[in-house]
C-alpha cells in the first residue's frame, strides 16, 4: 500500500517557515505584498484571489485585490499593470486566469515585470527556465509538484521520470524541473501511443491533463512516486486523473485529490512573494 | 542499410528557395540585411562568420560584420547592440559564440530584440518555445534537425523521439519541436541510466553531446531515423556521436558527419533573416 504525500500537511509546514521569513522582512521594514488583478465574475476565480489575500493576511503579509469589470477595455488594464509594476510596495503582481476572452492574456501576462512575476508566467520567465543564467520565478504548481516529489526523499538523478500533459502552466515546466535534477524524462500526451506502457517506465509519474481516472493501477511501476495534478469536479466530488484506489495498491507514494497538489500551489505562491521582497533588499 | 540524409543537398535547395523569395523582398524595396557581432579572434567563429557573410552574398542579402577586440568593454557590445537594435536597414542581428569570459553572453544576447533575433537564443525567444502565443524565430539548428526528421516522411505523432543531450541551444528546444509535432519525447543525458536501452524506444533518435561515437548500432532501433548532432575533430578529421558505420546497419535513415546537420544550421540563420524582413513588409 502506497505511502499518502500529504500535501495539506506540507503546505502548512511551508507557511509556517515562511511566517518566519515574513517577520525577519517586516523587522527590516519591508513587508511582501502581493496584488492580484480580478476581471470579472468568475465564481472559481473568485474564491482563488480571497483564499490567496487570506493566506497572505495569515502569513503576516500584505494583499491588494483589484477587481475590473468583465468588460474592461484592455488599456485600462495594461495601465494598471504598469502603475503596479512601478508601485514599490508591492512584490508580487499576478492576474487570475483566465481572463475575459476579449483580452489578450499573454499580453497582459508579459506586462508584469519579471521582477514581480510571482505566478511565473511570463514568456521571460519561462525562458529562463530553459536558458539558465539568472533564475526566474518557478511557477506555483509545479514548483509544489517538485517539492512533494523530493519530499519522499527520492534520488532522482538518473530516475526515468514520466510526465502525462504538455501544458505551458504544468506540463512542460515540470519537465524541465525534472530534467535540472538530472532525471531521465518523457513527456507523454493524448497523442501518446500506449501510454500504459510508457507510465510503466516511471519511477516517477506526473499526470495532469484533467482526464478523471486516466491512470489506473496496472499502468503504475511499483514502487513509483505519483502525483496526480488533476482535479475535476464530478457529482460534487473532486477526482484526479489517477485512479487513486487501484494505483494505492502499486505505486510506492501517491498524491491524493483533494489534499495533495492543490494545497501546494499557493503556499509556493507565497514563497515567490517573499523571495520577491527578499530580493529586493538585496539589491537596494 | 539505413537511407543517408544529405544536410547539403537539403540545404541547397533551401537556400534556392531563398533566393526566390530574397528577389521579391528586393523587388518590394527590403533587401534581408544580417548583421553579426564578431569578439574577439577565435578561428573558429572567424570561419563561422565569413561563411555566413558569404551565404547572404550568394542569396543576394546584405551582411555586415562588426569586429570588435578581445578585450572590448562590455558597455561598448551593448551600445553597438542597441545601435543595430534600432537600424531599420538590418533585420537579423547575431552575436558570434562563444564570447570572451568577461563579457556576460547572457546578458548581452538579451538585448537583441525579439524581432531580430534570427539566432533564437535571446531569453524571451526561448520562453515563446514553451508559452505559445506569438512564435519566435526557431533557433537555427534545432530547426534544421527538424526539418532533415521530416525530409524523411516520416509521420511523427505517437512515435516515440529521444534527445541525448539538455543543451539549452539543442537538447530542450529539439524537444519542444518534437513535442509540437505529437511526438512521445524523452530527454537523456549525461547521468542516464542505461542509456542503450532508453535509445532503443526511439522512432527518432537525436545526439547532441559532443563524445565522439558514444551511440553503437546495438543502441539504434530497426529502422529509426538518427540524427547526429555531434562534431568533434579527431586527428583532423570531424567525427560525430554516432558509430556511422555499426548505426547504419540498423538505422532507417542516417546523418552523416560532414554534411548532416552542419551545413542546415547556416541555411536555417538564412531562412531566419528572409522571415525577419518578410515581417517587417507584414507590420509596416
Amino acid at each position: 500500500m502506497a505511502q499518502i504525500i500529504d500535501g495539506k500537511l506540507r503546505a502548512a509546514k511551508i507557511k509556517e517557515e515562511l511566517k518566519i521569513r515574513v517577520q525577519a522582512l517586516s523587522g527590516k521594514g519591508v513587508v511582501p505584498k502581493l496584488a492580484v488583478l480580478l476581471i470579472g465574475d468568475n465564481p472559481a476565480s473568485k474564491t482563488y484571489v480571497s483564499s490567496k489575500a487570506k493566506t497572505c493576511e495569515e502569513l503576516g503579509m500584505f494583499s491588494e485585490v483589484h477587481h475590473l469589470p468583465e468588460n474592461v477595455r484592455e488599456e485600462i488594464v495594461i495601465d494598471l499593470l504598469k502603475g503596479l509594476n512601478a508601485d514599490t510596495n508591492i512584490f508580487g503582481l499576478m492576474v487570475q486566469l483566465p481572463v475575459p476572452k476579449h483580452l489578450n492574456e499573454r499580453k497582459l501576462l508579459d506586462i508584469i515585470s519579471p521582477h514581480k512575476d510571482v505566478d511565473g508566467l511570463c514568456t521571460v520567465t519561462a525562458g529562463k527556465l530553459i536558458v539558465g543564467g539568472e533564475k526566474g520565478f518557478v511557477p506555483c504548481t509545479p514548483q509544489g509538484i517538485m517539492d512533494l516529489i523530493l519530499s519522499t526523499g527520492i534520488e532522482l538523478k538518473g530516475k526515468r521520470a514520466v510526465v502525462v500533459g504538455r501544458s505551458n502552466i504544468v506540463g512542460k515546466p515540470v519537465a524541465f524541473l525534472l530534467l535540472e535534477q538530472h532525471a531521465t524524462v518523457t513527456i507523454a500526451h493524448s497523442r501518446t501511443a500506449d501510454l500504459g506502457a510508457v507510465c510503466r517506465e516511471a519511477d516517477v509519474l506526473v499526470v495532469a491533463v484533467g482526464v478523471p481516472r486516466l491512470i489506473t493501477g496496472e499502468m503504475v511501476k511499483p514502487g513509483a512516486v505519483v502525483i496526480d495534478v488533476g482535479t475535476t469536479k464530478i457529482e460534487g466530488r473532486l477526482v484526479g486523473d489517477v485512479d487513486f484506489e487501484g494505483a494505492s495498491k502499486v505505486a510506492g507514494f501517491i498524491t491524493p485529490v483533494p489534499g495533495g497538489v492543490g494545497p501546494m500551489t499557493i503556499a509556493m505562491l507565497m514563497k515567490n512573494t517573499v523571495l520577491a521582497a527578499e530580493a529586493h533588499l538585496t539589491r537596494k
